[in-house]
């Protein structure tokens, strides 16, 4: 029934007692670090202060901006000789953000994931292709330990060429799927150009989906779609990856694991705790990290939590599906994208002028991107060649930036519409999202 | 000095008892796997006939097509419930070849890249940035799991964007890199557009390379156009993938890990074992792998053992560069490729004639494919956008294909140069290779 029992059906006033006894550990931990050291120096700060969870609020709040200013070592609590990977961001619009894990906490990332992917119903009997980008992206490494830590036979397949996707999944039976959602739609008009119908042509059982807003109306299109199960998975990178919070069969909210992060809903103007069951921003402490605990960690995602007991038994409390960010940051094809970003590489070419819109679209169930980009005067000829190698230029190095190639359309001096005051750089017309 | 002195320089006479007696339960897991358990039977083999490890002879060969004849499972000694990884080939000339791991196989995977980057002076105290594929490509996750094994700081860099690259290279103060060694000369350029000196702006002071056939000459290149030694790495996937043979700190060869892979180096025609020092194709037999062994497997590498102690003290034999295939696959940026896969992809588009050229050039150190493509008569028009379109249709299938993107020349039916008979289709004109 469950990947770790004890932990999963903890009664939630032990798991209220496990979580201050890690959040003092954790806190001793931090203080190692230069700066928590120098933060709890500041402010009288110390593990002892830890009775109970409530306690927590007696700690100030951590944000991107802490991290990218403390960039990189400031929050390791161990020479960075004691770990062993690193996960980090792009941070071209800044700093990036890096985490640190030694061994400890791969292993707990790893127990973590195969929890996460047992509660969706995974079981070491499955085949789970895990179709999504390697390397510094957490989804690649987090679900591969994940995976074998369950003992599924794991197909590291990696992100695109969807006729091998499928010729895996035929060749080895893969009866499970991680992806982002929007690549299922691609995988199922994949599957249709090759004659093939999923339901009757594989093994496929359970998708989880993840790393890129969808609403509930969207992962049942996908169910339907394919005759396939699909669960929802959150996490971020601050908090290892994936692996924070799963949908179980009911598929009714997202189990947050309350032993490895205690987890806050507040206001993100008053930073006070919203009402149980309100929406407001998530707040996350790790209570299971030990190179760089990170102490309630301010994510910009909005949910709240869902009222009542789960019909799994599980007493990990349930987040509902995030309805939003409170920064501007947006998400496409599961890669995370700020504004400046775009803005940054485009101020390189000589030939763009000052206006560009960034348009995010919705054809076919595909989000898509595309950058309308105004040229300066003495460059915009009827030299179409010309014009065209620009645009790839352009494309091919807004590629490396965002990991997202985005249609370029290049147009004519003033020919984009002008907004008043504030620039608006990005137009998302993509299909609304809604939350559970 | 060395990551498992016990192994590492055990006498010969000691390593040859170890190998007998790892043969020998090879051979017992072995007989568990259809394709083995059938061939045992037929030639009347059995663990109890192995007394020493000149008895490998008594064995029959296994080859490439072994492994595609009898894909997916033929080789598996358990359910495949029982394997949690898989690493296959892309198999579009016939089935792919797959290789399954278990907990144990992974692990002491692990343990032998760890040992071999030990080998070539990586330590715990290094931070390590892996630039290569992950995914089905096995140095992605082979070197992951054994540099995090010996305790190195990863950077899971993955392949491309070379200034990221850079970046997490001074962010973090990378001392070692694994990639393939064209790449170096890539970033050797970027490195000098920004303006920066890899000897004075970095902290690189080991590079490993492999994954693509290379010459000292290149090596030596590398080596002083970035002030950092650079240790060459051998491996194949059906051998795990990287990890089964490695440069020390001496450089006069590739120490090959007798007890986990017993060596032998057999004339391809007579089958028979070369005089100690002569070329031969190099043959595997896994000694420590559990869910899938292999024995006497054919890797169509042609190389020879070189004589004499190393002085670093490793008792383990060391094998020269490798100096070429006795196939017809070509090896480019690291990626595996038949001609037929290219022809394959060729063959999907309705525009293309019946003839075509690959051409692999070495173009200012870097090796480059190009194929030129006779079109069709009626689809060579003067419509330059119509055959710009179908070159980039065609270059990303063949991506798709072979992963790499190739240039991609059309050209006039007729215009190639016919050969007699069999046709030419690879015209290889790279630097030539040297044994070392």
């Amino acid at each position: 029934m469950y990947w770790k029992p004890e932990i999963e059906i903890l009664p939630q006033q032990q798991l209220h007692i496990l979580q201050a006894q890690r959040l003092q550990e954790t806190l001793s931990r931090a203080a190692n670090s230069p700066f928590y050291g120098q933060q709890f120096k500041q402010h009288g700060i110390s593990a002892e202060m830890i009775k109970n969870v409530d306690d927590i609020r007696r700690l100030p709040f951590t944000t991107k901006e802490d991290l990218r200013s403390h960039f990189p070592y400031g929050f390791l609590t161990v020479p960075k000789q004691g770990a062993v990977r690193l996960h980090c961001s792009s941070g071209t619009t800044g700093n990036p953000t890096v985490i640190f894990h030694d061994n400890h906490d791969l292993s707990s990332w790893a127990d973590l994931v195969a929890r996460s992917l047992y509660c969706a119903g995974l079981r070491d009997t499955d085949v789970f292709q895990n179709i999504c980008g390697y390397g510094l992206f957490t989804g690649g490494l987090g679900f591969q330990y994940g995976a074998e830590r369950l003992g599924a036979l794991v197909i590291p397949a990696a992100a695109g060429n969807t006729r091998r996707q499928i010729k895996l999944m035929q060749d080895f039976g893969t009866t499970a799927i991680h992806t982002i959602p929007s690549y299922l739609y691609r995988l199922y008009a994949a599957f249709q150009d090759m004659g093939l119908d999923p339901q009757h042509d594989t093994n496929l059982k359970l998708f989880v989906i993840g790393a890129e807003p969808h609403t509930d109306a969207q992962r049942r299109r996908i169910e339907n779609l394919f005759g396939v199960k699909a669960f929802n998975s959150y996490g971020l990178s601050e908090m290892n990856g994936p692996g924070v919070a799963f949908e179980c069969e009911y598929q009714n909210g997202l189990h947050v694991w309350e032993d490895a992060f205690l987890t806050e809903i507040i206001d993100p103007d008053t930073l006070e705790p919203v009402p149980d069951g309100e929406e407001g921003e998530l707040v996350f402490t790790t209570l299971d990290r030990h190179a760089m605990p990170l102490l309630r960690y301010r994510t910009r995602d909005l949910t709240r939590f869902l009222p009542g007991d789960c019909p799994c038994g599980r007493t990990h409390r349930r987040l509902a599906r995030i309805s939003g960010r409170t920064d501007d940051m947006f998400i496409i094809k599961g890669c995370n994208v700020f504004p400046m970003q775009i803005e940054k590489v485009l101020m390189r070419f000589a030939e763009v002028g000052t206006d560009y819109i960034i348009a995010l679209d919705t054809v076919d169930g595909n989000d898509e991107i595309t950058v309308k980009i105004e040229l300066q005067k003495s460059w915009f000829t009827g030299d179409l060649e010309a014009l065209e190698n620009l645009s790839r230029r352009i494309a091919h190095e807004l590629r490396d930036e965002i990991l997202v190639t985005p249609a370029i359309k290049l147009v004519e001096p003033g020919s984009l519409p002008k907004s008043e005051g504030k620039a608006i750089r990005v137009q998302d017309s993509r299909d609304p999202k809604e939350a559970l």
